[in-house]
C-alpha cells in the first residue's frame, strides 16, 4: 500500500501520476484540509503535522510514503526521512534534483512557503553547484485552479505577469501540486521545458518498487481521507482523476 | 478591553475601524493563523475554534468580543451568543441587517464558506422578508489583496468578471475582511452603494459602550496574538493601520 499525503486536495494530481504508472498498487491518501494551506504556516507546524500524518499512514498499513505536498517536502522532507528511518519516503524535490545535474539555468514557481524555504535551491545546488536558479511565488495560481479558471483570459494575463522575469531558462519546475493543472497555459506563456515533479517522483517510485519484493501488490480500492470537509473536491478530483471520489472525513489529530 | 478575533490578518481592517472611532479602548486581537482560512472549513470546526478563542479572549480580560471573521460570524455567531450569554458579542452580520430594512435589492460578495452558509440571507430576510439578494463567492480577491495587487489592471478585470451579474442592486455588501482593501476598484467597477460591515459594526459598538458604565477605558497598548507565523503581516498591517505591528506568536489550543 502506498501512502500519499498533502495539505489538501492538490495532491490528487500526484495520485493521478502514481495511478497511471502503478495501477496495481493500492493508494491511501490523506489530505490535511483541517489545517490547510501549509504554504503560509511556520516550519515547526509543518514538521509536526507531517510527522503525525506519516505515523497515521504507517499505522494504517502503508509501506511507502509519498509526500505529495511541496511545502511539506521542502520544510519537512529531510526531517521525516531521519525520523522514520525504516520507511521509504519519497518527496517531491529529491528525485527532480538528481535529474537536473546537467542544466545551467532553471526557474522554480511555487507557493510562498515553498519558495521562501529555499529547500529546492538547497537540494538542486547540492547536485549541481553551478546551477543558476530564479524562483518566484505565484499564490494566485492555486485560487485560479480552485475557481476552475484553467484556460481563461485572466489566467493567461496572470501567468504572463508572474512569468515575465524568467529569461533564458532551460526548464521551469512547477513546485506546487495545483500548478500542473495550469500546464497548458504556462506552456503557452513561456517557451521552455516544463517539469512536473510528480512525474519524476513516480518514475523513481516505479524503479524502487520493481527492486523491492517486500512491498506486495494488493488490489484493493484506493481510499481518500480528509481531516475536514474538502473545498471543491469534485472539481479537483475530476480535473485530476476524471472521476468523483468518495471522501472519508475525520480529523485523527 | 475589546477582544477582536479573525482566522488571520484580515480582521486588522476591523481593528482599523474600531481604533478610528474608539481610540481610547485597548484592543486585544487574536488571528487564528494556525488554522486559516476558515472559509473552506466545516461548520463544526468553525464553531469549535470560535468558542475556544472567545474563552481565551475573556480569560485575558476582554469585556466585549468582536467576531471580525465573516465565516465565523456566519457559521458561529448565534452559537457564541448563546454559549457566552453574559458577554456582549458583536458579529459582522447582525448590525448590518438592522440597517437594511428599507432596501429592495442588494448584493453580497464573500468567501465560499460565508456565501454557502447563507447566514447573511437568513439575517437580512428576518428583518426584511421582501429583500431580494444576489450573492457570489469571490475567492481570488483574498489572494489579490495578499499579493498587494490593490489597484492593477488584472484586479480590475477580475472585479469586472466577478461583479458582472450584479444588476440593479441598491447596495453591495463586502462580506469578507479583505475586500474593503479593494473598495476603490470595486467602486469603480459597480455603480452602487458599497457597504463595509466593519463600519456599521463599529457604530453599534460605539453606542453600546456609551451606555455601558461597566466597561472602563484602559489606555494600554493594543496587543496582537497569532496562533502561527502570519503571512504578509507587514503588508496587511500597513494597508490597514498605516504601521507595522509586533505579533505575539503562540498557539494556545
Amino acid at each position: 500500500m502506498i501512502g500519499v499525503f498533502d495539505s489538501g486536495v492538490g495532491g490528487l494530481s500526484v495520485v493521478k501520476e502514481i495511478a497511471k504508472v502503478l495501477p496495481n498498487y493500492q493508494i491511501i491518501y490523506f489530505g490535511d484540509t483541517a489545517r490547510l494551506p501549509y504554504g503560509t504556516k511556520g516550519v515547526d507546524f509543518v514538521k509536526k503535522y507531517s510527522a503525525k500524518i506519516t505515523s497515521w499512514l504507517l499505522d494504517r498499513g502503508a509501506k511507502v510514503v509519498v509526500i505529495a505536498c511541496h511545502t511539506s517536502s521542502a520544510q519537512a522532507g529531510d526531517f521525516l526521512k531521519e525520523k522514520f528511518k525504516n520507511t521509504p519516503i519519497f518527496d517531491m524535490i529529491t528525485p527532480c534534483a538528481k535529474n537536473l545535474s546537467l542544466y545551467k539555468k532553471i526557474g522554480i514557481i511555487g507557493t510562498p512557503g515553498t519558495i521562501k524555504s529555499k529547500a529546492w535551491e538547497k537540494h538542486l545546488l547540492e547536485k549541481n553547484p553551478n546551477l543558476k536558479i530564479h524562483s518566484k511565488p505565484c499564490p494566485l495560481f492555486v485560487s485560479l485552479v480552485e475557481e476552475g479558471w484553467i484556460d481563461n483570459n485572466i489566467t493567461k494575463q496572470i501567468a504572463k505577469e508572474y512569468l515575465k522575469d524568467f529569461k533564458n531558462i532551460q526548464a521551469l519546475i512547477l513546485a506546487c501540486t495545483h500548478y500542473p493543472m495550469l500546464e497548458k497555459i504556462i506552456k503557452k506563456t513561456i517557451n521552455t521545458e516544463i517539469i512536473d515533479p510528480a512525474k519524476v517522483l513516480v518514475k523513481e517510485l516505479e524503479f524502487f518498487l520493481k527492486d523491492s519484493a517486500q512491498i506486495k501488490l494488493k488490489k484493493a480500492k484506493n481510499e481518500f481521507f480528509f481531516s475536514d470537509e474538502p473545498y471543491n473536491l469534485d472539481k479537483i478530483s475530476y480535473l485530476c482523476l476524471k472521476q468523483k471520489i468518495k471522501p472519508i472525513i475525520n480529523d485523527p489529530f
